[in-house]
């Protein structure tokens, strides 16, 4: 069954551009995922089309109305019929809201729909959040303009985990970070850039020596880079070793290029 | 003087339509920033312009190749001039990188020129994370397709720090949250929707009343969303008693609507 996107946005356009590429064109013209935006200003009754008005009781800025996002929901809700729940997950993209990880994507992939309000500059009539939204999703402590971009990287994240919708190779090499290490480095042609060489043991042939330099260059940069890391994974005998050699100074066995 | 943004990216497409927009469209258009789109697939040098190949050593997946993103570099600093340093910061967007936050983003504006590289499933081969790139950043424990939206989102952020990008009403809102605590409720027209009503006191035009309703209801969604924002945060004698009788389920003064 195909996961239902609704974006309920002032900017449709914003995401035309960024989902027409690549594999998220893929994935919606596949039927993994449907996507439609809505934009809630048509549902706006009077004849400007309004969407915001002042706060009640003062305050610098402008607030969305209740009634065309109220609206909106019940059109989709008419068009394409309840679920249980009646409107799925309506998530309200905000500061506030609790922090978005791999953990909240795989959740979000196992959905029948999901709802994005985004907002633009202005905060929602708390009515929007108390009554129509289910849950405030975070992207991280910094201050956007609008939801919009960070609903695409939410989506994004969760249509890719979709079966069918990554090819695989690009399955397996997701796979390569599964051991909770950072990646070993890559190169590819040519061997000699500028100067700048690949190491030696990368074109030798030799597999096992090539399993062995990306483990220990795996573990290098983890402990460089994200040590935090390391704590979380069980390490075997000789990478308790080498770990104890970095920690020593001693990077022998490492091409620092 | 402005900030020059580059962007190298294959899907240059994919950032036209969200900056075209709103705030942004605005900041680009007064002179506050400029951006500029590389797509660094015009800088490979064979007939079929390949920008990707196969990792030395095996394994999956395609690598982006070194050539094509020296020489786009290259070309930036030739038609634009060296700056020092000499690129200024080259951002590659990676799981691996620091975390991006709000205090990135005014390091990041305080800037002469950013340059941002995107990559698209592939990995980059190590050679451009080593001697082209100044740092690696991240927006977060979760697994994206590619850079394009991740670098949407650090721009974004970026650029409305800018002085004259924001509108005073939007600069005022922005500094509701500066107190350290989630922001209060807020209400708009209609008074009663759908059975819904906006609190009384809000109505009452007793801006005495509004302050310490909003400063008590800042209050109580801090501790009931993000307790953790609280030890941040210095509490007057009167916040203090408002807490303690959260503590004891004492939600007498807030409306719980």
């Amino acid at each position: 069954m195909a996961l239902d996107i609704f974006v309920l946005t002032l900017f449709p356009q914003m995401f035309t551009g960024v989902f027409g590429e690549s594999m998220m064109k893929r994935a919606f013209g596949s039927g993994a995922a449907n996507i439609e935006y809505v934009d809630f200003r048509q549902y706006a009754t009077d004849k400007h089309h309004t969407v915001d008005d002042t706060p009640f009781g003062g305050g610098a800025g402008m607030l969305l109305k209740p009634e065309p996002l109220f609206a909106a929901m019940d059109d989709i809700e008419r068009r394409y019929g309840h679920i249980d729940p009646p409107v799925g997950r309506v998530i309200l993209l905000s500061p506030q809201g609790r922090r978005f990880t791999q953990d909240v994507a795989r959740e979000y992939a196992a959905c029948d729909r999901l709802t994005f309000l985004c907002g633009h500059y202005e905060g929602f009539d708390d009515r929007v959040r108390q009554h129509l939204v289910t849950e405030e999703l975070s992207l991280g402590d910094f201050v956007m303009t609008g939801g919009e971009v960070a609903a695409m990287a939410v989506i994004e994240a969760v249509v890719r985990l979709l079966p069918g919708v990554l090819g695989n190779a690009e399955s397996l090499a997701d796979e390569s970070h599964s051991n909770g290490l950072l990646e070993y480095p890559q190169y590819t042609r040519p061997a000699s850039f500028r100067g700048m060489d690949v190491p030696q043991t990368l074109l030798s042939g030799n597999h096992q020596l090539i399993a062995k330099w990306r483990e220990r260059h795996a573990l290098y940069r983890t402990w460089r880079e994200r040590p935090d890391l390391l704590a979380q994974v069980p390490l075997s005998q000789e990478q308790q070793e080498w770990l104890e050699r970095f920690e020593r100074g001693d990077f022998s066995e490492i091409d620092l290029a």
